[in-house]
């Protein structure tokens, strides 16, 4: 089944403004979701917009709560989200990196006590949109074991890099450092498939690609084993003493994946080099991938952010497609 | 075997002088190999320094050039490396991003046209002595296939994250965005062993954890399969745009790995929360991952950085093992 990009957005939006949220607020939350079931980013569109309506409406989060700025020092500042709606406070806050960028070169907002952001994608497109190198990361509740550990205690913090390209389609990477996203290992049950390679453990203690399996342990396979486990724990560690909010470990205390620590970096490359100049850059390198010879016959390689772009042409003439019974949940709210 | 700290450093400074390294200078690079080598770092201590010195004697790297400040703007630097010798530039241009850092909140300089580094948690720990966070990358020769690829066409781009303590003993991770690095295929392979998980693919394009055969193919496994790609395009990409100098696709011209691009960042986390808040953070996350429950019986979690600190204790007691034909190679120079 195939929803049109119109009509989700609006039931999305529907919901929101029944939940609390201004028209204004509404409409921007709504379109950051189907913005991601748009590239094809199901698991941060409509597949999590029922977790959303039960954290407002277990108060869990404050439609009226805004970002404010605590400190400021330079390019750098210290934002307290106040458990408000993630996306927005996000938003609001890569915003104000790339005025610090503007003015200093480079800046950065330490975003404590903020709700979940959905799809960081979002906010490293928001920086390319604007001119802007973005980097940033978020800590999240702990859903993996530490390297060597049986019990989750570090988060799968995504992180994302975008470089902007005059064209639009952008040159981003958006990981979860787990090897699999819970999204993702939600989605591939929900089709009664196998991940493409190991994502976690089973009960034995054995590596395993079947989705229900790891969903039973919850041990999740960082990306790249001791790795992933070890840039996770910078990156919690980082945010953490950036905000002095709330760690991974401390999240893990609220029940609810609520009160994230995310750091927002902008970098304006174009006050040495322009556009123009970066499009080179990036077409080159563009065309060197692409040169590659495929290991599969007629496969081809993709530039990082390339897929969304495609799946989200797709998308816009043919409409999105839906778990169903994900959207009959959204409907019935 | 085994070799005290002083005597490998003295045996280094010697070649290096004979190479036309001024006393300070050979002082100086000399420390950066023994200390790669005390902390535990082979590949990028003993077993990497006769390659330095090929370097030298094809004249691929200019002993006297210093790098140079090129453009400037706020809290971000461009600056040529004038393919000098890398680790002394890397060192400069981190002393620079921590002045930046102190008069900004964080500071960004774009190091082009440098000699690898060798070992990225070298600046990530500068960067952390000195009471800063550090985030630090660097560009390679091209040494792994893009995913879904089969030429060599990416680098594997080591990436640093550090956080200051005040004891010294930072939490840094340095890792390069192959699963393993080539000096540890070459160290695993000098020991006639076998990687603990899949390193890369050999002939017959399959995944394999034997080091020889992985050099066969010098197709190497990027940590976390499509993500490492990803990342990895991201971070030659920003280099290249902030440097306007030599991506990786450039590099592989050069026949040898230089006049590479690096990125070092500084952030004055000290400007929000003091070094105490900093060290409580750090203790409570450090005790909280060392509750989990090892996998193996009477396994042990250790935090990023904490093993180099234990092992760095071993060798400046005990000497530093070493691989008896590259300490040869070294003393014959």
């Amino acid at each position: 089944m195939r929803i049109f990009y119109d009509e989700m957005k609006n039931e999305f939006k529907r919901v929101l403004i029944s939940r609390g949220f201004s028209e204004e607020n509404a409409d921007a939350g709504a379109a950051v979701f189907a913005n991601n079931s748009l590239d094809g980013i199901y698991s941060h569109g409509l597949n999590r917009f029922p977790k959303i309506v039960e954290y407002l409406d277990i108060k869990k989060m404050n439609p009226e709560a805004v970002a404010t700025c605590e400190m400021s020092m330079g390019a750098i500042e210290k934002w307290d989200g106040h458990q408000g709606f993630g996306p927005l406070n996000a938003k609001l806050a890569m915003d104000r990196a790339c005025e610090l960028a503007k003015e200093y070169g480079i800046g950065l907002v330490a975003l404590g006590n903020n709700n979940h952001w959905l799809r960081g994608g979002t906010y490293g497109r928001q920086a390319a949109d604007a001119g802007y190198i973005g980097i940033c990361w978020s800590n999240t509740m702990p859903n993996m074991p530490a390297w060597g550990g049986t019990e989750r205690k570090i988060g799968n913090n995504p992180i994302v890099f975008s470089v902007p390209k005059s064209d639009g389609n952008h040159v981003i990477v958006d990981c979860a450092l787990s090897q699999f996203s819970y999204g993702k290992i939600e989605e591939t049950k929900l089709k009664g498939q196998q991940l493409p390679v190991h994502g976690g453990y089973n009960e034995a203690g054995e590596l395993t690609t079947d989705p229900a399996e790891i969903e039973k342990t919850w041990r999740v396979l960082p990306m790249g084993y001791w790795k992933g486990s070890g840039i996770s724990i910078l990156l919690d560690l980082m945010a953490t003493t950036l905000t002095n909010a709330h760690s991974v470990q401390k999240i893990g205390t609220f029940k609810e994946e609520v009160g994230l620590s995310q750091i927002l970096i902008a970098i304006d490359v174009k006050k040495f080099h322009s556009q123009e100049q970066i499009d080179a850059i990036t077409e080159e390198m563009i065309a060197d991938l692409k040169s590659s010879t495929p290991i599969t016959e007629g496969g081809e390689i993709r530039y990082p952010g390339e897929r969304e772009f495609a799946t989200r042409k797709d998308n816009l003439e043919n409409g999105i497609p839906v778990v169903l019974e994900k959207w009959e949940e959204v409907k019935g709210f």
